[in-house]
């Protein structure tokens, strides 16, 4: 049970174009690193933990015709690199697949150009599994919080697409399914990109996991009308404290499930937690394009004289959150005892 | 200061088609009853008081060429009732403006049938200043809530456009600006159908209101980082004990706003009161359908076999709303007690 977004296939990376789905399957085959960087910046491939896999193979792409001396080889390294961390400046997932690459391939210098070429490869296939081992453990571990028969809801795609293809949030949910328990999953719409109807709901229908999609306005009265026994979302970025950054519309969805009695959870990897940060205060959000909120697929939808807000994401304070679904377990409050696994885990080498 | 959806001119109703808003103002011309049937139906009208109205003016545009009988006129005069209320099977206000229509003019028996057309018309045009004095008396309440400098948000389109031009929730911003205060207002875009976005920062924009177009997922956000002085919006329904239904979504930003200590007033006139319903379980839900949810602008926008939900409207509990902006001013809790002013007012004949 997944919905993966790449595919690493004959010394090529094939990519399911996201920008068109739910209507159309469309695989782009990526041969190079300037395929993999347009790929990239234009969203063929989206969520961090998927665009750091893509990075990884990218970099590979780039390297596997070198030819050439052992300091050419790592100033090709080097520039390949530097060119695609460039696709997504802000993609920490990317940033850190791609240097931890270059420094275990910095380190065999002394091995031919062949068997660097093959350890690269390599390299980029541990991340690619890393991610798949991380998410999958974050399902275990999140399939124990409900039962079969339970009523779940959902917001943006914290999905199999946004990672190797089993997601984080979803991974939850893929495991309910497949450890027996027939769920019931609500998602959010999630404007103004519509990731929810467009790709969560997507993966739910392909993964046959019954699923009803929702405005983000009717969750509200979903949670009054239907006995939801948990809210489970991804996450972008955690502050120390365990205020957390997610897809804009994550804050109110907390206050909500808090009225309603809903316990409301963040399934993310120990690498989401940033222990730089202190608190949400911390974390800068960024704002998008006017254009997103005012039109949707080339249709004007408000005046145009009139100015729009949009916030990319929103930071719910630690106070909302029930638990951490990470792949070291369900964490719970106290945050600051309990987030001291993930921290002794990613400490700096 | 206005936006009206309708004038009545030389024998014809012209109607605003708020299909083509906001990137086109068409004005339909509306000769007969037919044609009114017709923009009722295919919502080129839309808002309970403006559809009460058009159907007002309805009944004499389909009574104006007759000749014949007192008995004939009776007769045709029901039929063309009939036909109009059945262009909205669910509109409480047509359904009233044209039965206090037909009752008065039953009593002109006695008179010649072009004295009756001329009572008729202007029946038609007492119902229309009616609903715009109304309008203007909830304005002039509402704006004493608010002061110079304040930013205040509302959801869907309670605005002159769904009235005879003033509004409800927006007549209170009208009323703020012509009393000279400068407020801003934050306007929820209103998924599915978009009204917000299309009706409300239209007239915003139009009356040059300081507007900030919103997705409904940002309405949380909005209220953490901005003092928001108060959320008005409009009612579809009020029953006895202040239990509100409104458009999908204003249950939610309750929530959120008792959250953030913001009030919450629902505007709108002792009509929309009920009190033949004890409380929210009484109102029945309209549910919509999935293909609203699951397009956007005539673009597919989640997989072909998921559901959807639509329910048009939600119910917001007494206990979230802080007062009611009426003509007869602004009730307060207890409710039981101030709704009497509207309880005596609106007692049957």
């Amino acid at each position: 049970m997944s919905t993966p977004p790449l595919k690493f296939r004959n010394h090529s990376l094939l990519l399911l174009d996201q920008r068109k789905l739910p209507t159309q399957e469309i695989w782009i085959n990526c041969d190079d690193e300037k395929k993999v960087h347009w790929a990239i910046r234009v969203m063929v491939v989206r969520g961090a933990p998927a665009i750091g896999i893509a990075g990884g193979y990218g970099l590979y792409l780039g390297m596997k015709k070198f030819k050439g001396s052992a300091v050419a080889f790592e100033k090709r390294l080097f520039q390949v690199s530097a060119y695609l961390k460039s696709s997504r400046p802000t993609g920490v997932n990317l940033r850190n697949v791609i240097d931890r690459i270059v420094i275990r391939i910095q380190r065999t210098a002394h091995l031919p150009v062949a068997s660097r070429l093959k350890l690269l490869k390599e390299e980029a296939m541990i991340a690619h599994q890393e991610d798949d081992a991380l998410c999958h453990a974050i399902g275990r571990h999140g399939q124990k919080l409900f039962k079969n028969g339970d009523n779940l809801l959902t917001h943006c795609n914290a999905g199999g697409l946004a990672t190797s293809g089993y997601g984080t949030a979803l991974a939850v949910f893929f495991a309910c399914k497949e450890a027996g328990k027939k769920i019931h999953v609500f998602a959010d719409e999630t404007r103004p990109l519509l990731q929810g109807a467009r790709l969560t709901a997507w993966e739910l229908v392909k993964n046959r996991i019954s699923c009803t999609l929702l405005c983000d306005n009717m969750a509200a009265s979903v949670m009054r009308e239907n006995r939801i026994a948990g809210i489970v979302v991804g996450a972008d970025r955690i502050a120390a404290n365990g205020d957390t950054a997610n897809k804009i519309g994550t804050y109110g969805l907390a206050v909500l499930a808090k009225e309603h009695g809903v316990p409301f959870y963040i399934a993310a990897p120990g690498t989401t937690f940033d222990f730089s940060i202190a608190s949400g205060k911390g974390i800068p959000i960024e704002n998008r394009e006017e254009q997103e909120v005012k039109n949707f697929a080339g249709t004007q939808t408000a005046p145009k004289l009139v100015r729009a807000a949009n916030p990319a994401f929103d930071v719910t304070p630690s106070k909302y959150i029930h638990g951490f679904i990470t792949e070291e377990g369900v964490l719970r409050p106290p945050f600051s005892q309990s987030f001291k696994k993930i921290k002794k885990k990613y400490k700096p080498e």
